[in-house]
């Protein structure tokens, strides 16, 4: 490889690489490119790419932006395979700089020269041991390699987080920082994350992605691969403060799209950088639990309520163990409390054998497959650890599919053992508790994967477009042609087939105008209600067409629809956004309060399945009234559900076709009864 | 001191306080009392304390419970003033070691010797070089003091808090663990630490308090003694589920109402030992802004993005600088993003009075109270660490005031260099936000001090009682004199009477039967609305007394209730619930589903002020509703908190004659046009 403005002073940016390259023994050829030296940190120079003595696969360019983009063309000329660019000044400071950065996109199109960044930190690789990187961090010195890669797009943040992770202990594979991404992005690494054996676990950071399919390809992946994401993505409170207009947007901002498309891969999204790497530290003990159930051990009572509060806090299931498993454990220890929390307090140290018996216990009888056990200080003493580790060690070869977390406080070496030995270790018993939660999402998520393969692409989307508000009727015909139920109705476009529409309905009717850039009805006094039967409806006829005319004299009403009235059912909201970043989103809430003053709504991506429907039902609060509340009977869950899936399916085909759809409300009739829209709106979109 | 049980073994529970008392240096004198030997770890033991060749002021027994009473009356027969029992088998085992416990109670009562435990793991104070404890947690070594007093229940967990503390640096005052709390319990502890100079700072766990009066007095004197308690109180989940019976009581279950207790005294309440700690770290600083303001900085954008978005969720506000600020630090440091976060960028560090120079204008010209400072592992570079020092302990001496805390990785020995100079550090900078959070929660609650300092007794009341359901008549009478609004009313004991009342209304009625006993009138045929005038009152009088007696044999109407109907206004629910720790505690919640699907209730413990009140009504979701959505007028909250306080100076001036009151619905009518509750049930307590 070349390092184009290679540094004769090991501690700047063009000469760490080659100083971390040399210390850790990296097995390529490393050739310095300086024109203004002949001998770099000791090896010749080269005046530039072109005088290179054979071909390399990659280049790092550390000189200014004003000359790295000549760079990157020289590289491209002599066939590199790749550039890393770590000059700054380019799209991040807009004006110049992105024009700069536009230059080096066309070099490596024209190319096919990979670039990484530019404005980026570079890669460090610790299987590989290649450090093509300027990050300080590494000062510090070089860790052993392990299962975790970490895929930034900010290097001060790539940079911490491998700081943080070394001081926890966790190997890492590799650190990849993107930068400005004008080539290779976050969701590309995933891809290559998910395919590379050496890693095991994946945590990535993005201040936003350009490309929202190709993310969810690379979650995909990672989740056939049974590798779990980890992911922080920021710009959650900014995001919220720049809410879209539409209205459907207006309940959620796009950051409600980036929660959906993770929920919806089985990603776990991080907050901070503890949560992100107390979880990725747990991924690496391979273990992840399809079940909820977990079982806690204290030797305090009192902790053990705390562990109690916290995991259900965390929607784990603190079960009971069996009957039988009780009564053996106290055969055993009748000091011990059984339940789950099982309390075997200090008492148990007396005889050692007890601690493991316990275990063999919980594991066999009670078939618990996460156990967290809180052993504070005891564990490391020295009058304990020897008999604790050999009884421990006995249970870990028992059962080796299961998952043995301890939570201990204690010096270093001591807790080094029990790590040895294969248990995971934190000081926190509720941190371990909510790692266990990160690990039981992936493990449900892993056994649902090979669902949500499908992406929009949303290439074809012009971003210069219009659009046009859909008639009423003829939105009704696209979406139930595409199976989303509808409400029985007729079209009339006169007071003659008003009254023989009516005649077809039991009951009274509604009657609603329709034509093409109509958006709000209501407000126009373009729907009428309770329309007392077929004598009514001609009447009816005139003055909606009357009324509609004097409020909207551009609108083009095309005729009247006939609906009978529609008595009970839960009125609920179903819409659909185009998000510029993951195309078709979904939108489910009930109505009333909880869509208008909780926002209380729940986002999937397009298209998705009836499984994937369902948890977006449950997700919502508002959910519980379907179950049915207040001796009310429950609702036809099923029918909702498969309604969504056709939308979204509708949704995910007419991508590029539609900007928003809003069914509202969409009744949800009694169990076995079916659900229907009563009103629907379409927005096309025309490209041009 | 004496030591009743001293074991010439230094490891065993007997041994181990003798060992840590002369370790440590203590300045009293140490009698080891042991029947059985003539010497313990060296010095000449004592057959039982009526030996002791002077008085004692205190002493240990560490004897098995059996014999411990006897111990106990030794004590007391010799006029020691107090006893610390480490025995366990007392109540905590039930059966015949509850009634030793009364019977140690009894000793106590008696003699005025003070009791802490049994089943305790004692005392440690470390400005007083007293260890009174078998805690094995000292064996790691004893440090230094510092502001904290640590106050658990448990032992296990109290030592279990002082070995993480020990290992964040924190310095302790006192660790004191009550165990069974016969005598001394954690809310007398706490006003102890109140009272203490030494201490700054308290963080106190709990499994359950008996006597809440007792901790209310002493949280409030903590406050006024500007004093942060920092509280875990476990069995949230296991308490949810054992709700209790009554209505109001259901919605929630008694840990609703410690929650209530610790915002009204401003206590932060902690889930995890590490909120807690990081909490009790943060305040030994000594600052509590009364600001929600904070200024964040960075040298990476995105971990500002971060910190930003951690902070609202936190409910700080990220407020950004003001305009000259922000002209006066772009002038000074022109590749910096001023607005806040301040992203000082890596570039400030190649000329370090730039960083002070971002601090000062931060904190003088931007005003913030706390600024938190991401410098990950730069700033303990050896390249760095000296400038960067030198620049922030002059920006300290200029500032002595705010509050510094950096966010930094790296070794203990340059992380302690700035903690030396005063600074708080925290490896991750959320958790530093997180921590801001809690100090300026008690900012805010010490600004407030001296509110909330008058506590109901609940000595007088008997736990064997009666309850009466009055009439709703009697009820609304007793109400309203206490000054709580009731819907305009008159009472009709015959149909003429009925229908002079209805003719002093104008338009329709409600009416309603009255009489003791009956609770649920609607679902008896009890009420009748719209009512046209006074020429159907007299009708709706015979069928209101008909219908009850029919469905209600037993029960004895006294009249029948007539009101004007009430149109428009927001329904909500007032209640009072008598808790058997805290007493009488008053419930807002909306109406609708807000109470019976969502539990979006708020509960304070009675008497409470008028900001109280406020705060209580807008902790609940639903209180967007009554500042007015979807174009609705604005409500009357100014009404609904006077109401508030009445209902709670009501509850508290009757709190052992009340059990419940429901005042549902309550409305709440436009802005200015006042609040009032259609219909009142209160079930009276009476002892016997």
């Amino acid at each position: 490889m070349a390092i184009v403005g290679a540094s004769d002073d090991p501690t700047r940016i063009g000469g760490r690489p080659l100083r971390y390259l040399r210390d850790s023994g990296f097995a390529g050829t490393v050739y310095p490119v300086n024109p203004n030296r002949d001998s770099v940190q000791g090896l010749a120079a080269f005046k530039s790419v072109h005088d290179l003595p054979e071909p390399v696969d990659c280049a790092i360019i550390a000189v200014p932006a004003k000359i790295a983009r000549a760079a990157v063309e020289d590289c491209a000329a002599v066939g590199i395979k790749s550039a890393i660019v770590f000059s700054s000044g380019f799209a991040e400071v807009g004006g110049q700089g992105a024009d700069w950065q536009d230059e080096i996109v066309e070099i490596s199109k024209r190319s096919g020269m990979r670039i990484l960044g530019p404005n980026c930190l570079g890669i460090f690789n610790f299987d590989a041991a290649f450090f093509a990187t300027f990050s300080s961090t590494l000062d510090a010195g070089i860790t052993a390699p392990g299962p975790l890669a970490i895929i930034t797009q900010s290097g001060a943040y790539g940079s911490h987080l491998y700081a943080v992770a070394r001081g926890m202990g966790i190997g890492v594979h590799a650190v990849i920082t993107t930068g400005n991404e004008c080539d290779v992005d976050v969701a590309e690494c995933i891809a290559w994350a998910a395919e590379t054996d050496e890693v095991r676990v994946i945590a990535a950071y993005s201040e936003g992605v350009k490309n929202g399919p190709r993310l969810m390809q690379s979650l995909a992946l990672a989740r056939a691969k049974g590798k779990p994401v980890i992911f922080m993505k920021v710009g959650r409170s900014a995001e919220g403060a720049a809410a879209a207009a539409s209205h459907t947007a207006s309940l959620a901002g796009s950051d409600a799209i980036y929660d959906a498309v993770f929920r919806q891969y089985g990603v776990h999204r991080a907050d901070t950088t503890e949560t992100m790497l107390d979880a990725a530290y747990a991924c690496t003990a391979g273990i992840f639990p399809n079940d909820d159930r977990i079982g806690l051990v204290s030797i305090s009572g009192g902790v053990g309520v705390q562990m109690a509060d916290y995991a259900s806090g965390q929607g784990l299931n603190v079960a009971p163990m069996p009957a039988e498993a009780q009564a053996r454990l106290i055969e055993k220890l009748p000091f011990a409390s059984a339940l789950n929390p099982v309390d075997i307090t200090a008492q148990a140290f007396n005889d050692m054998s007890l601690v493991g018996t316990n275990f063999t216990v919980m594991l066999e009888d009670g078939g618990y497959e996460v156990v967290v056990a809180f052993f504070t200080v005891v564990a490391s003493s020295p009058y304990i650890i020897e008999d604790m580790l050999r009884e421990l060690k006995a249970v870990r070869s028992q059962f080796p599919d299961r998952l043995i977390i301890l939570s201990m406080v204690g010096p270093d070496e001591p807790v080094a053992r029990y790590r040895d030995e294969g248990f995971l270790t934190f000081e926190d018993p509720c941190r371990a508790i909510a790692a266990v939660a990160a690990l039981t999402k992936f493990g449900k998520s892993f056994a649902r994967a090979g669902n949500g393969g499908s992406f929009v692409s949303l290439s074809a989307m012009s971003k210069d477009a219009e659009t046009e508000t859909l008639s009423e009727w003829e939105s009704r015909q696209m979406l139930a042609t595409a199976g989303v139920p509808m409400v029985d109705a007729r079209f009339a476009v006169n007071a003659a087939q008003a009254e023989q529409a009516a005649a077809a309905f039991e009951g009274s009717l509604a009657m609603k105008i329709s034509g093409n850039g109509i958006a709000h009805k209501s407000e126009i006094g373009g729907v009428l209600l309770d329309v007392a039967g077929p004598e009514m409806a001609s009447a009816a006829f005139h003055r909606l067409l009357k009324q509609a005319r004097q409020a909207l004299p551009e609108a083009k009403p095309d005729g009247v629809i006939v609906s009978p009235m529609v008595a009970g059912g839960i009125e609920t909201i179903l819409g659909v956004q185009v998000d510029p970043v993951f195309g078709p989103a979904i939108m489910f809430g009930l109505g009333g309060i909880f869509v208008e003053v909780l926002k209380d709504v729940s986002f999937r991506v397009a298209p998705f399945d009836r499984d994937e429907a369902m948890t977006m039902i449950f997700e919502t609060k508002g959910a519980r009234i379907l179950e049915g509340v207040r001796g009310r009977p429950a609702a036809d869950i099923d029918a909702l559900a498969d309604a969504l899936v056709a939308l979204s399916n509708f949704a995910a085909e007419n991508a590029s076709h539609i900007e928003s759809v809003d069914l509202n409300p969409f009744v949800v009739l009694e169990k076995g009864q079916g659900a229907m829209a009563l009103d629907c709106l379409l927005v096309r979109r025309t490209e041009h």
